[in-house]
């Protein structure tokens, strides 16, 4: 793998991450939204780099590495991180203050594992992806009984962030299922609407990259040769 | 399944289990750390009652039913209910108020899955589980960092409550390894003196069944004849 990167002694943090990473994004758009300085670096994880343990024990993206603190210690999980920067930063808060609700919308971003399970289950091993959408009909639910344009309330929060990711993925989906199945914009009127005002949030425009772009780099990847340098 | 038991409308919370789930057991010890009044309702997990999908979405426990709030929600996923109880009880404190040890405390937890899944694994699969010793490993090495006779400190916090439930069934990895592993005190120096204490801490005797009572339980899960009342 590639040497590290030479990096200045700034003791800004450092997100280790991979630039079409659905995980990665979620941290991408927290430290956005908190408008927390911070370096990127993208990682190749077919030929990942020798020294990435240091920062990530199981060799996974996101890390973050906090070099400004003592000890310079390295978070990974995406929820966890995710979690410490609306600790740390309070600006913009994500996750709501009350013990009820927080423990709710983290038990739906829990549940929210069936929907990207099912989406790589279809990209990585085919197959009908029939469980995919049985697992999109859990939110579509849980926004109509919110009654709010967000998961969050008025404004995109937590859910809306750590779910975000695989509906910028959608034509991904669409691709994999050729032809066989596609998102339903009749079965799915709540999440559509909730998917026309979130592309549009600065947050998410801050760390987007467009259907065809998400499209070559699947591409790249089922052809076995995967590119992770287009959009870096 | 059985029908849904009577219980009395005093909006105490309800506490989905089963006595030999070690999820279960994390929230059964969280909620007699903090002395919270809580009714328990143990269930077959053979012959599942019909009326558990009210209030467990994925038919799983634990579950923490709270009948005394609004709209009576159902909390998943145990170190979910466990924060929420953390945040909503703060008697006998559990995680960390600093949010970067907060998060590394929230991590290593996430990393202990590594021996819960080489547990099951061993157990359900058979196999030489030899991805048992290493992933414990990390908790040894973790232990002589933090320098504490606790993950926590002086006292049994949030680490060590999370992971007790899988050391007190030693015995039943024993078992199943058929003697061609075990436990090492001489690999295991810091956790061994862990466990002495930690098995006399009234907490985690509260909710205590012996090795013993253990290996009865896992003989007839192996037998195809799970016993689920055995301390019920």
């Amino acid at each position: 793998g590639s040497p590290q990167p030479a990096l200045p002694d700034d003791g800004v943090p450092r997100l280790y991450s991979m630039r079409f990473c659905p995980y990665a994004e979620r941290a991408h758009l927290v430290l956005n939204a908190k408008k927390v300085p911070h370096h990127s670096i993208y990682i190749n994880l077919t030929e990942k780099p020798e020294w990435l343990v240091e920062v990530s024990p199981l060799l996974k993206v996101p890390a973050l590495h906090l070099v400004g603190e003592k000890s310079q210690p390295s978070l990974i999980e995406s929820v966890i991180i995710v979690e410490y920067l609306d600790e740390k930063y309070p600006q913009h808060p994500l996750l709501p203050k009350d013990p009820l609700q927080r423990a709710q919308d983290k038990i739906l971003v829990e549940r929210f594992n069936a929907v990207t399970g099912a989406f790589m289950k279809l990209v990585l091993q085919g197959g009908d992806g029939a469980d995919l959408w049985p697992a999109v009909d859990i939110f579509e639910k849980e926004l109509e009984q919110r009654g709010t344009p967000y998961f969050s309330g008025e404004k995109p929060g937590f859910v809306d962030y750590m779910i975000w990711p695989w509906f910028e993925r959608l034509c991904v989906a669409d691709y994999f299922f050729k032809g066989r199945s596609s998102f339903d914009k009749q079965r799915y009127v709540k999440i559509s609407a909730w998917l026309e005002l979130i592309t549009k949030d600065e947050v998410v425009q801050s760390h987007y990259a467009t259907p065809e772009q998400h499209l070559v780099y699947w591409k790249t990847r089922e052809a076995g040769n995967t590119n992770y340098d287009l959009l870096a």
